[in-house]
């Protein structure tokens, strides 16, 4: 039996216990004096409870009180009693009643602070890493990994529900470079030889497919050697489903079912039956983005069928060779905030995303006004009326090649649903994005290229005149859209070796190079593989939404910081040469090793 | 709606299906003609059912009938109809129904399989695991990775009915050889660094215990880079726990709830209430091993009270040190069925771990017979009486220093539980191994050395006098064995950093190489560490043991066969030259590259 074992939690007591001996165990959260009676706030996983001193205690108990510093894991013994009306905590869970301590035992001490625990760590992010295990005992960082772990259980849950069956599958793999760069993991068995970490369980998924599986998931662990750029992890986990027998449809039905249990679960919220569908062309052509965030309009408009009326040269070249477009933003009631300097603002968005510029006018009672207004002044009313703009409205408007042109659109578009707080943060806004193009035509070296990858199947109605024309092949391709970001992404699968073959031809991949990387895949399609298709989902990326945070550091326990180190336990890090040589390997520095010692 | 959809498993459909129609999708498991009717056994991962190609069946489906070939994939429409009487199959779920076909579509063919799909797939190891996604679809190792998966899921139902945390650690950490060896990850973005792949959670989980997290669980995959001797994977899965505030019993109490779900659940087994608990030493004593099975008796007896009674030079001279011992196993009924050539077989078996020789008596109706009963003629009857042997036994017997005595006749043991056939496979007998020592004498270097690990509690009892007699100190370490599989280890942990510095000077670490390695746990013990201690079993082990295998590659998906190599997705590999200077590394070949580059 261990001394001074808890009895309660502190976040379990209430009216109830009054009156009964408890012992509790946790951190000294906040330890003040006033007017003669020493406060405690006593501080674990499940709540908080506060411990009094009396003024009549004695002077042991009362010297043992004083000495308690900040997050000193402390037992202590006493008795639940109610708290006189005026001190009733509201907010507290135990808020109703105190402890009054009988017995105080110092479980272990605690050195001073670099920041103090609280809500959020105020402390940059370094020295919060660098001190990961008093940042995760803040109350933010504490619900954010519950909401994680809960969110990983709900995820279970729904699938035990549907007889998905949770297989491993290994992570110490063939290097198959595709993507991102893979890890290696050099073999000290076998000289010169090289594990990889997965990037995903892709290729294992559909192994499982064929292996008769028939409904799989896995919660994985993913690693992609990438830039530290953007919000990026060199490990980060995935939701992993694979299913056989089925369309795109069951996929989404599946997925759909998914999000609403865990939302309906987690958050006592009800997701629509079915998310909305929105084509890659109509999402690049109405929002700008492959990924769009719904929850707020400000939807693009075609400025096409106004050039010709128009003087503006500008548009008028755009629109020539066939592969240009010219798009509007109508932003209600934005012509009076935006002066000229802010729209130049907008505009460096835009250019950022390769567009030369960003056209605008405004919209009086009288007309057109500002901008490249000029060239449209007899059109004025058509153009109002068609883009269904009115006084006091903002038009801005690109013209650029059609992707370009959405892509800095789009750019803008998102720049003002945030600086004009058009956002509702309460809204979780899913859509799914179909029909990407398999192929895409790469104009330089004059080939096509896989859109997304080279497994996918082309949609039913194009498999049998897929040569003829690539650029017009659509995918049974699908990415799954949350307020913005791409939350999740799949396809079916091609599982007929002949229809693999015939993509491969089409970009050109050679057949040895696809029998080197994915050659077991690929004979396993030989050997009756079922049709299947699947879907992965970001988890890190999922809980960060659902935790209304910024990056999904805040919802890792040890993430790496933007640099890919680690700075707690101090990682990537030198290790002894005859580790290194263990391996069969020599360090190549680019600078004399004395300079790397030195860092 | 894909075509063909099923609309009912293969293991699905019994009587009251009958007159309804049906798709069923799955593979041709068998297919065979009978007196003009034709026969599939169509399989799916849920069951298999009898579809019938009547007689009078239209001559396209027929053709279509006999032009499938085993493991193709297909879907059938038709109508499902009872059995006559005499052919209902009361082994399958499906037996009193069969499937008269309408049509037949192949979704996709299969090559000449290397063996056939049956309950266990005839072939060496080497083509299963080549071709697994063959293999897995036997009926065997569709059980067992069901059984792998059931019981993960009822892992994490029980630890969420007791509010523990599943919390994911970092799998790119710093490079801690402990143990085995460290897998190493090159970093390309810092030069001449490495990130290592962990052992185990360890470190990380008490992390969390200092964060707070009080309750931590984790079914994480733990990777060693060791030689593939015996049966171990270079990446395996553990079921990780750590608790907040316990001591030992609250960490016992906890491992067998655990396995009483368990058990209960996938097995409708009722385990113990409790285990049984048997220190190290009466373990080794009685036993002659740290992990004993139970399942059979064959206990060691002292045979020193008897050793001054008789002339037997031998055992007296392994006395006198007082660091040796004289156990004896009495092996009932054995004496007639072992032969002098028998036991010589076990005496090798004994050899093997260190003993110098095995030495035997017969039990007759007057006395000691044979071996080396001519030096104990004189107490025969005493001995007989103080073994408890009687007429027809066998005694063995192994003078030895006391750990191998133990040891070598502990393996005779093991042998003759196997060769005896003692074994009752239907038992699963538990038992925790406790009162571990915390140091062991090295005698060449004549100094103590840590028996487990640096990082357990003493025992409360000797933690004021440790210094003064190391050899006497017994840790807060315990493991849980199961059918004589050392199935799970943990341990109370220090939390106390003047603690581990009394420690690691006992056993003379360094301070600086502690720092170096264990740096970010040690500090973070001063800013209020709770009590904290935990276990990990071995996920792969224990379903290896349920499903009554003798490998865990049985219960793994992928394993790497015993050469540390996956035949089937031929890692580890050789890579790019570009990817290996891409992370500042050059391999050193201890032989020319041609020669690696021909292998």
């Amino acid at each position: 039996m261990v001394k001074n074992r808890r009895t309660a939690t502190c976040g379990q007591l209430d009216a109830s216990w009054a009156g009964k001996k408890v012992t509790l165990n946790g951190w000294v959260h906040r330890n003040r004096d006033h007017g003669g009676i020493h406060f405690l706030n006593l501080r674990d996983r499940y709540g908080m409870t506060q411990v009094v001193i009396d003024e009549d205690a004695d002077e042991k108990l009362k010297s043992d009180a004083e000495s308690l510093k900040i997050e000193y894991v402390i037992a202590v013994e006493g008795e639940v009693r109610k708290r006189p009306d005026s001190m009733v905590n509201k907010d507290m869970s135990t808020g109703e009643i105190e402890v009054k301590a009988e017995k105080i035992t110092i479980l272990n001490s605690c050195e001073t602070l670099p920041f103090m625990i609280d809500e959020e760590s105020e402390a940059n992010e370094n020295l919060r890493l660098r001190y990961r295990y008093l940042d995760l005992r803040s109350a933010g960082m504490q619900k954010r990994i519950k909401l994680r772990t809960d969110l990983a259980f709900a995820v279970r849950e729904f699938f035990d529900s549907r007889d998905f069956m949770e297989i491993e599958t290994p992570t110490l793999i063939k290097s198959t470079p595709e993507g991102a760069r893979d890890f290696l993991v050099p073999s000290r068995l076998h000289e010169g030889k090289f594990f990889a970490l997965p990037q995903s369980p892709q290729l294992y998924k559909q192994i499982l497919m064929v292996s008769g599986f028939d409904r799989y998931f896995q919660i994985a662990r993913c690693y992609r050697d990438e830039d530290a750029r953007g919000d990026r992890q060199l490990e980060f986990t995935q939701i992993d489903v694979e299913m056989s027998f089925v369309s795109a449809d069951d996929v989404f039905e599946m997925t759909e079912a998914m999000y609403q249990h865990i939302f309906r679960k987690l958050m006592n919220i009800e997701l629509p039956a079915t998310f909305e569908r929105i084509s890659y062309h109509d999402a690049m052509n109405t929002y700008g983005s492959d990924k769009p965030d719904l929850r707020f309009d400000l939807k693009f408009r075609d400025f096409a069928p106004y050039v010709d009326g128009g003087d503006f040269s500008v548009f008028k070249s755009v629109l020539e060779d066939g592969k240009g477009a010219v798009k509007a933003l109508v932003v209600p009631g934005a012509a009076e905030a935006y002066s000229r300097k802010k729209i130049t603002e907008l505009e460096d968005t835009a250019k950022k995303y390769g567009a030369k510029g960003l056209a605008w006018m405004k919209v009086t009672a009288e007309g057109l006004d500002g901008g490249i207004s000029k060239f449209y002044q007899n059109t004025a009313d058509r153009i109002k009326e068609g883009l269904g703009a009115k006084e006091g409205d903002l038009i801005l408007l690109m013209g650029a090649p059609w992707k370009t042109a959405c892509t800095s659109l789009g750019a803008v578009r998102s720049r003002l649903g945030k600086d004009l707080n058009l956002i509702d943060e309460s809204q979780y806004r899913f859509c799914w994005i179909v029909d990407f193009p398999l192929f895409d035509y790469n104009e330089e070296e004059e080939c096509w290229e896989p859109a997304h990858h080279m497994f996918s199947m082309p949609q039913d109605r194009f498999i049998d005149t897929m040569e003829e024309n690539p650029g017009d092949v659509l995918g049974d391709l699908y990415d799954l859209v949350l307020n913005g970001y791409e939350l999740a992404s799949g396809s079916i699968r091609v599982h007929d070796p002949v229809l693999q073959q015939r993509i491969f031809n089409i970009v050109g991949f050679p057949k040895e190079l696809a029998e080197e990387r994915f050659g077991f895949l690929l004979e396993s399609f030989r050997y009756g593989a079922p049709p299947h298709g699947g879907i992965a989902s970001g988890l890190d990326r999922l809980v960060m939404i659902m935790a209304g945070r910024e990056t999904i550091r805040d919802v890792i326990p040890f993430p790496k910081n933007n640099m890919g180190i680690s700075p707690m336990d101090d990682c990537p890090a030198h290790v002894d040469e005859e580790q290194v040589s263990d391996l069969h390997l020599q360090i190549v520095y680019k600078e004399s090793p004395d300079t790397q010692a030195a860092e």
